[in-house]
């Protein structure tokens, strides 16, 4: 099994470097503190997911890009793969529920992929994205548990280094990432060799951080509770990501669903940044001094697509 | 009369490229268009008034900076003066309503400032910034009209051009920007000698738009309409900005309360950023196709401090 390297992350770095500028890092303080955010949320396609997806694309062949690529997801990440193959004129699908919200259908069509769905009831994602792949000869690029992927998104982390340096600031030291199936976490993680790790989940989704505290791999409970950080459920993380953070003994923090709306409005009047309600638990955990603010600390804003309902909802309630 | 110029406008983008990076640009079409958007909102006080308070404060003799600044706002150019001032180390007074909102004292307090308050309806800012100006020496600067807060303003355009033609983009050939005393448009007119200018403003408070019609400076009627752009309440233009724009045959055009609101909801899903209602009004003006989208369009999106309950109701509405 290929693991995800420092170096891999490195090249990543560069690659992205070559085709898009970096995004913004903002310095707000916080209970006195000055706290660097990296707002990737001011992506082309409003998150960090066009790293990994650029950095595996750009690995495929160029030989057998004509076949394609394929991918299941019904966020961010099927946009992330949609923005990168377009850019290299490689077809797309991606596989996504009928039940997909429109926002998103329209999002990832918008940037020419095909979409191909399945009823999230009785038919397997995993299945039909295998299938496709294997009938087109078509690459199958997984959301997280994958080392070219994790390299990617951890360019994040080479790039908002360089950002603090050149701004005089700190050197990062303690990395705040908001955690799904941990791709991010763990690239960023393999980025920064020096940096303390916390990753934040949503309350009652924090599978890595019981992962963390256990010593192994704990999947999600049955019958979650819901929660609005649609980019953050997922029920098991992967051993690749998981040794990394593992490994950097990387803490776990959970929030609940007021701490990320109260983060996300913190954000719209702070920072003048829409943040996705799952692009916004790092901060949620700052604020909530689930973490407490130190110098030199880098919270990542992950992403930025929302329903615009729902993140009205959002800003109004609570209060 | 000291007039704003081209070269002077040159000189404070010089100024503000020294200690400010580039606000960003985005590319996102409209109607097959891609249209350039300039997010004055990402500045660090949220709008592009720290541009002209810069240019004006820094050509301050510095033997007399210490008496300090004095300025009357309840808003943005409040909090660019107050931004400028810290910067330079000068005390800085703000004359500023009682009732003014609380986010807005706080983010001027925040800043550095002092504040001195007066009754609305019983006094008048004009004569009490003036006396304060003159007991204490210190500069007073109008937030429009005044020829180094316009060739300040101004610098936007420059570093937008500069952006464009790194990006590979065509040179901003229609420049569409909201405007409420005139300040911001009648800069970045300078700025781009070879654009067709575009002014646009809430409906009611049109009156650069009827000036230029006109031929001569009308004020805003009397009793006009609420709006939600706090930010362009100017019931008059002045000379120094009616001139410019008027000789560039600048034309303009006025937008209805919803079509602002539409605009906020297109920048936050879309852009992913948070537009308050006046620094919306040239993009409302674009989605509402009463400016055709072509291609070499650049349109500022000119600020994004928003009071949070009206901007998830602005988000939420009209639907």
């Amino acid at each position: 099994m290929r693991q995800p390297t420092r170096a891999g992350v490195r090249d990543a770095a560069a690659k992205v470097a070559a085709i898009l500028p970096p995004s913004p890092i903002y310095v707000h303080d916080v209970g006195g503190v000055a706290v660097t955010f990296k707002a990737e949320c001011l992506q082309p396609m409003g998150a960090f997911k066009l790293r990994g997806a650029w950095h595996r694309l750009t690995a495929i062949d160029p030989d057998v890009r004509d076949k394609g690529v394929v991918a299941f997801s019904s966020g961010n990440h099927a946009q992330g793969i949609a923005w990168a193959a377009k850019r290299l004129g490689m077809p797309a699908v991606i596989v996504m529920p009928a039940d997909a919200p429109r926002s998103k259908r329209e999002g990832t069509l918008a940037l020419g992929a095909e979409i191909v769905t399945y009823d999230r009831d009785s038919e397997s994602r995993e299945k039909i994205a295998a299938h496709l792949a294997h009938a087109r000869g078509a690459i199958l690029v997984p959301s997280f548990d994958d080392p070219w992927v994790i390299e990617g998104q951890g360019s994040a982390a080479i790039e908002a280094m360089t950002q603090m340096v050149e701004a005089g600031l700190p050197d990062p030291s303690h990395l705040v990432v908001p955690c799904g199936g941990g791709g991010l976490a763990a690239g960023m993680t393999l980025g920064l060799p020096d940096a303390a790790i916390t990753v934040v989940e949503p309350e009652g989704w924090d599978d890595m951080c019981r992962s963390l505290e256990a010593g192994w791999i704990e999947p999600v409970g049955d019958n979650p509770p819901p929660t609005a950080c649609d980019a953050l459920q997922t029920k098991r993380v992967s051993e690749r990501t998981f040794e990394v953070l593992a490994r950097r003994d990387a803490k776990g923090v959970a929030v609940s669903e007021a701490e990320v709306r109260a983060a996300q409005r913190w954000a719209a009047t702070k920072l003048r940044l829409v943040v996705e309600p799952g692009g916004a638990v790092a901060l949620a955990a700052l604020l909530a001094r689930k973490v407490a603010p130190q110098p030199g600390m880098l919270v990542v804003l992950s992403g930025g697509n929302v329903d615009v309902d729902a993140y009205s909802a959002a800003l109004a309630g609570d209060r």
